[in-house]
Parts: structure tokens; sequence; C-alpha cells
């Protein structure tokens, strides 16, 4: 019997499409589940007639792939991988490749590399994005690991991946170690900033200007056709449409409580660790807490009234000026992600290829969009870019839109609509283009209660002030003893 | 000789003056600094003729101090605090106490309480805030770690610390481990938040009312006599008169450029694990990362134009807008931080006395101010208050305020000055008093692409259901393969 080309561990939906995919390929694939039930239902259902061989144990799913054995875990993130690698280890010979294809932590991947390497084995930490559809049909793919695993993964990640237009796939290596799941983790980030944005404009549109669900549509529908073509505002505009059986829009009949599954928080800590604005992506983990705290908002309802305000006069251009806004906010948003990732690959030595992260993100994954063909562009002109808003491209486009976006803002600070998102992406624009924060207020009171000393403007930069501001302070500038 | 009622370990200024303080309170205090020449500068300068004894071995501390022995660290905190736990334990006997005053973060003394117990001593990790003015002087202290060590402890840091107008110590036993220091920890992000709050203010009405230093301190001190009475309005009135040798004010000389020193980056984590909404003071976090980009701001500085704005009609009501916006932001900042307090109590088991925690802010730290005497009042009169914006006199209190705000914001957004508190604080006003976000939609897009499910408004809550929105997804509900 001819020897499978790729194990795969776990045979829940993203497991199962993944095999099918691959298979479709022309890959042999050998697939184990801890329930037995789930192989034999698998390999006499969907699998059957396919190059998909059953497997029902480790040591027979190992006997069964060609050398280097490359096995590919999709279990939950967490000890459930830990626990694998343990099992997986002993069936395993030098040069073996163990995949890891969840949502694993991005420290977790980094340790456990080395942990592999350690045993002789090769490791890849790789994100998937796509959801079920996209594992079946094309997900993109960020690998990353031991870099010696890449060229035996490389056929098989590159032919069931995401392909743009021009035939590239949607799957590069990354890095070493943990980069593929530090991306994959931005890449989720970056996804609750987009929800999240497009729920600020639903909100403005249905509190604001009152619209129904199929208008908003339209409006959807509509904005799919410019530069925010992607998958998150077409199935939006699909959602909205969507009726339930008594022929109202089903959406309108959905609770406002999200859940989380803490990427977005992962993405949030790493921000702060690398001391990396991340504002929107933040305000967005941040709205969906306060969107689960819903019985206290029904009660605070009561208690605080809504402004009045009047509906904008011309309402066309205020949909026009929503559009514009959250085109601004998005391009804010990938802005911070990209520094994030910039400040990461300093922290933990990667060489990452901005413009082929992009390429990644252009198809097969949740955030894919005609826009991150542009940031692609971008970052293929000029590599060493600081930040995106000083890609000339963007930097245009971002003068052409703050108009709207103030607009928008202001409105619905005035209307009492929350608009997180929108205005901390503004807030970080305005203060990025600021020459002059108030930071040299901050500097001095943190000199005057803790004698942190600062800098001034006329002098060099890394000279250190500090003033006795009461007199009595005396002149011990702070210092801790360490031991 | 008579024996020290307690051991100080670590004579940087912080030290030194909390020494001094324990001393004019009629306390013997032994000191040890692992560098010996400053145990002698000290005990022949300042501590001469004191009740203070210097000691040059850990041994020497142990052996001069009063059983049970309490010995307090303040050195870095960090590995630092580890090694020298270590190190006393060799000359410590069963229910000896060591302190830990320094800003450890706190699941550190969550670990370190449980192994100094399992030694069979006793560990207190407290926060001690004031800087050194409040070290020296009383400040406001937050104790924590093992409930047997309280009744040895407070008499000294009852003696020493910050008092209020009716004699209340600005210190009280804030719960078992790390509570201590995460209530320390609180204080320390909500300093941040009180500080980019001012900052705001003070960037308004530099940059788009055009006012002078002069000018700007008029307005604190005025302010001062406010709702907004407290050390940092007060210090922040100080800083904008103080001038330089050339007789100019010596703010507009220091770089805007913000360090941090980590606490209000762990403040911020804390609520991302939390899952509770601490948008103001994650915000504030971000304004000192952002502020550090001084380079980049320069060169965007150029490349984008600040917007043409008009200056307002009335610039008196417009500071007075100014006042209230701040106001109300603040208000929101502590709800926030009380709520993130409520939520780490549930995870780590603490019974946190909330009134009692204002009334240690109170006085004596950097945050200490009139204001928290309201919010000991709201808390006083219903320990279970779920959220500070539902106390009655805070509901009424934002009512008024609100109009100022959403002028302030929205005129800071035409002018593009950035406002990253003060807008945060007023989304998160919005979205808490908003029973319907938008969140429905958000909850209907998760499970279009991942099958997450949703809750229906129409349906008993924890009921979940699933839409095959595409008609081609397959009806398999999402899950993951568990080990």
């Amino acid at each position: 019997m001819k020897k499978a080309d790729i194990g795969l561990i776990g045979l829940a939906v993203m497991g199962e499409n993944l095999v099918m995919n691959m298979e479709s390929k022309g890959f042999t694939v050998a697939v184990y589940n801890r329930t037995a039930e789930k192989v034999t239902n698998f390999v006499n259902g969907r699998a059957s007639g396919k190059n998909i061989i059953g497997t029902y144990s480790l040591e027979e799913l190992c006997a069964a792939l060609e050398r280097p054995r490359k096995v590919m875990m999709m279990v939950k993130a967490g000890d459930a991988v830990d626990q694998m690698i343990e099992k997986l280890i002993p069936y395993l010979e030098e040069g073996d490749i163990i995949i890891d294809g969840g949502n694993s932590h991005f420290p977790d991947t980094i340790r456990r590399t080395a942990y592999a390497e350690s045993k002789g084995l090769l490791y890849v930490g790789t994100g998937v994005s796509g959801g079920e559809e996209g594992a079946l049909n094309g997900p993109s793919m960020m690998p990353g690991g031991s870099p010696a695993a890449w060229p035996f993964v490389k056929p098989i990640f590159q032919a069931i991946c995401a392909h743009v237009e021009d035939g590239s796939p949607c799957c590069e290596w990354v890095g070493e170690n943990g980069a593929g799941h530090f991306v994959k983790m931005v890449h989720n980030g970056i996804e609750y900033g987009d929800m999240q944005l497009i729920c600020e404009a639903y909100m403005l549109m249905r509190d604001y200007l009152g619209m129904s669900a199929d208008e908003m549509h339209d409006v959807f529908a509509r904005w799919n056709e410019t530069e925010l073509d992607s998958y998150l505002i077409s199935i939006t505009r699909d959602i909205l449409a969507y009726k339930d059986e008594d022929g109202k829009p089903i959406v309108d009949k959905i609770l406002d409580t999200a859940g989380q599954k803490g990427t977005g928080k992962w993405t949030g800590i790493a921000a702060l660790d690398e001391g990396v604005p991340l504002t929107l992506i933040g305000e967005a983990v941040f709205a969906r807490c306060l969107s689960a705290m819903k019985s206290e908002r029904v009660e605070a309802a009561k208690v605080f009234p809504a402004p009045a305000a009047a509906a904008p006069e011309d309402r066309e251009a205020f949909i026009e000026d929503i559009r514009r806004a959250l085109y601004a906010s998005k391009i804010v948003s990938y802005a911070q992600g990209y520094t994030l990732m910039r400040a990461a690959a300093k922290t933990y030595g990667w060489n990452l290829n901005y413009g082929g992260i992009a390429l990644m993100w252009r198809g097969g994954c949740i955030i894919r969009s005609v826009f991150l063909g542009k940031i692609k562009e971008a970052y293929d002109a000029n590599p060493e870019l600081t930040n995106l808003l000083l890609d000339p491209y963007f930097a245009g486009t971002m003068k052409e839109l703050t108009d709207s976006w103030r607009r928008v803002v202001s409105s619905a600070v005035m209307a009492g609509i929350p608009m997180p998102a929108f205005s901390a992406a503004l807030s970080y624009y305005d203060g990025y283009r600021s020459e002059f924060l108030p930071a040299n207020l901050l500097q001095a009171q943190r000199d005057y209660f803790g004698a942190h000393t600062y800098e001034r403007l006329d002098a060099p930069r890394g000279q250190f002030f500090h003033t006795n501001w009461t007199g009595h302070g005396g002149n011990t500038s702070a210092s801790t003893y360490v031991v």
C-alpha cells in the first residue's frame, strides 16, 4: 500500500475539510481521531473512495506516513497540543515534522519548536484562516517554525491554500519558531478590528439614520464595489438580506452580546508588551466585553437618556461619509497592526516579509480584501516602510478621507452613538501627525512626584534633567536598590 | 540594646524616607543595604541621633529585630525580591513576617505568599504610593498577603501612612495574597488615566485655544477649587507657573515623550485577562507609547496637515466645558477601574472593601482627591454597587456633564486635537447606556464564517442557534477535537 504524504490528527470540521482539500490536490492523507467512530464515519462517508487512510492509533498513523513524516495536529490550542507532541514522539524519527495547525499562542510555539528540535525533530506552527469554507476550498496559511521543514511542507501547503488572481499562493514561509502563529494572531486582532468597524457603521445607520436591514443591505452591496471590497463586507451584505421564517430580517432577532476566543486579547497583550499603540484593536476587544454586559446595559439605558440630535441634512452624503470614515479607520488599524509586527520582529529576531504577509491575507482568510493588495504594493515598494500611513498612496488617501471621518465621529458624539473604534483610530491619526503632544506636561508631573527626570527640547536626547519643583524634595534622583 | 520594631532593606530614597517616617512615629528601625557605604552614610547623616540601627549583613539585621520579626524589602520588583527572600529565610523563624513594599506584580505576590507560608513564615505585599514625599510624610498603603500578619504590621503602617481630615488612616487590610499589589496596580493604572486626562485638557487649551502656560496656570488653580480638587491638578497648576532661568515657563521646554514603568501596562493586561473594558487606561498607556515615537511624529506632521477649525465663540464657556469633560471622563475611568477590581476579586477569591480602597487612595498617594471621598460614600451606601456610574450621586452628575463633554470631544475631533482618553470614556459611556449594541451583527458574522452560533432576543439565554447562511456550509456546528 502506498504510504501517505501527510497525516492529520483531529477530525472536527476544520480537520476534515483540510483533509478533503489535500486529497483533492493529489495527496494521500492518513487520518486519526481519538474517538475511533469519527474515523470510521469519515472514511466510510465523505472520504469514501478517496486516497484517505483511516488509522486507529498514533502508531498506526505514523507507520502509514512516508518519510520524513509530516503529522499535522488540528487539536484544541493549549495543553492538548503538548500532550499530543509527547504521545507522537515515540513514533517519530529524526527529521520528521510535527505541524500545529491550531490557534496556538506564539510563545507556546516558540517553546515547542525548541523542544521538538531538541528531540531531533522539526516543528511547524501554522496559522490557518478561512473557517470551514476556507479549509475546504483554500485557506490562508501562515507557517513558521523550523526553517528546514519548509521545503517538505511547502508543496502541500501551497497546493491547498488560497490563490490570488495571478495564481500566487496565500501561503509563504513567515519565519522562525513562533513567527507564523504571531502573524496569525495579528490577523485575528485585525479581524476583530474590521468586524467592529463594520458594526459601528451599521449602528450609525440603524440608530442614527433609522435605516432598515434591507436598506443597509443595499449600502453594503454598493460598498463592496469600492475600495472596501472584502469578504467581511460581502457577508455583512448577505447577512442583512437574510430573512427568518417569518420573512423578517434575522439580524434584528440576534442577541447583541459578542463572544470571543482569546486571540484578540492576545494581540492586545502583545501590543502592551511591545509598547506599540494598538488602540483600534484594543477598543474592538473591549467592545466585545462591553457587549457581554447586556443586563447592566439594559439597566443603564433606563438611567441615562440619549441626547437629542438632529439627523443629517443629506442622508446619502452622510452614508458616503460613513464609508470614508470606515476606510480611514481601517487604514489606521492595519498601520497599527503592521507596527506591532515590526516591533515583534525586532524583539524575536524574525525577518518578516511585510508584503508577503499582505499577500497571505489577500485571499482565503476572513480579512481578505482588495485593500490588502494595496498594502502589498506599499511594502513591495518600500520594505522598510516605518508606518503604512506614510506610504504615498495611503498618505494621499488619508488626506482625502479625513473631512468625512471628522464629520462622522463628531456627529456620532453629539448623537450619543458609541464609536469606540472610529474615534480611537482618529485620535491615533491626530496624535501621530502631532509634532507636539502634551507629554511634556506628563513628564513634568512624573518628575514632580517621582523625580523621574525629563529630556529638554533644547538639549541633546539622552541628557536628563530634574527640577526641584517644590524646593523641599531633596536632590536625590529616583533610583532603586538592586540586590 | 533595645531590639528594633522593624527592619528595612534597601536605602534608596523611598526606603530612607520610610525609615525616617517610622522613626518619627516612635518606632526603632534596623536598616540594611547591600552597599555598606550607604548604611554608614545614612546612620551618620540623616539618621544620626535617631532610633535607627545600621546593620551590615542580613544575619545582623534579623538578629536586631524583635519577634515576630518584620522585615520590609524596598528593592527593585522582579528577581531581586525572590533572591532576597531566599537570603532572608535562613535568619527567620516561624511566624516572622517578610514585607515587600515595592511595585511587585500581583501574580508574583500570590506565589510568594504561598511560598513564605510553606516555610512557616508570613508574607505581606503592600502597595506604597506617594513618591518620595509620601514615603516621608505619610504614604497611601495597600497591604495584602497572609491575614495573620496584619495585627503585627497594622500599628506601624497605620502610624506612618497618610490620614484624612477626620483622622482615618489611608491604610487598611486589602485581602489575601496578591490583593494589595493588585489594588496598587489598579491605582497606578488610574494614575496613568488621570494624568492623560489632564494632558488632554492642557493640549486643548494650548493648541486649540492658544493659551499660555500662565493662563493655564490660572485655569488649573481655579479648577483645584472645584470637584477636581486633587494632588495631580495642584501640581499641574504649580508646574505651569514654574519658570526656567530665563524667566520662561519650563513646561514649554520639556520634550514630549513620556516614559513608563510597566504598571499601567499590567493594568491593561489584567483587564484583557478579566474581559473588563478598561478603555480609558488602555488609551492612556498607548498614548505614552505614541508620545515616544517622536521622530516619526515630526515626519508625519509634515505630511498630514491640521484641519482648519474655528475657535469657540465663548472661550470662558469652553474652558468650563473642558473642565466638565475632564470630570465626566474621570468618573468613567474610576468606574472602569472598580469594575476591574470587582472582576479580579471574583477570580482570585478576594473579599475587597471598595469603600475602604477609596479611603486608602483618599490621601497620601498620587491620585488623592476630594472626589475619592464621593466614591467612598457611594460604596459605603451600597457595597454591592455594580458600576460607579449607577450610584445616584454619580448618575446625576454624569447627566449634568454630558452636554459639555460632547461639545468638547466634537470640537476636538473637528480641530484635529487628539483626545484618546476623553473620547474613549465617552464611547464607553454611550456604549454602557445602549440597550442595543451592534454585536448582533457581529454574532451573525461569527456564525457565518465560523459556525460559532448565536443567541436570540426571542429565545431563552443559553439556547444557541446556527444559521446555514450560504446554503452550502454543511450543518456541522463549530467544535474542536480535544485530546
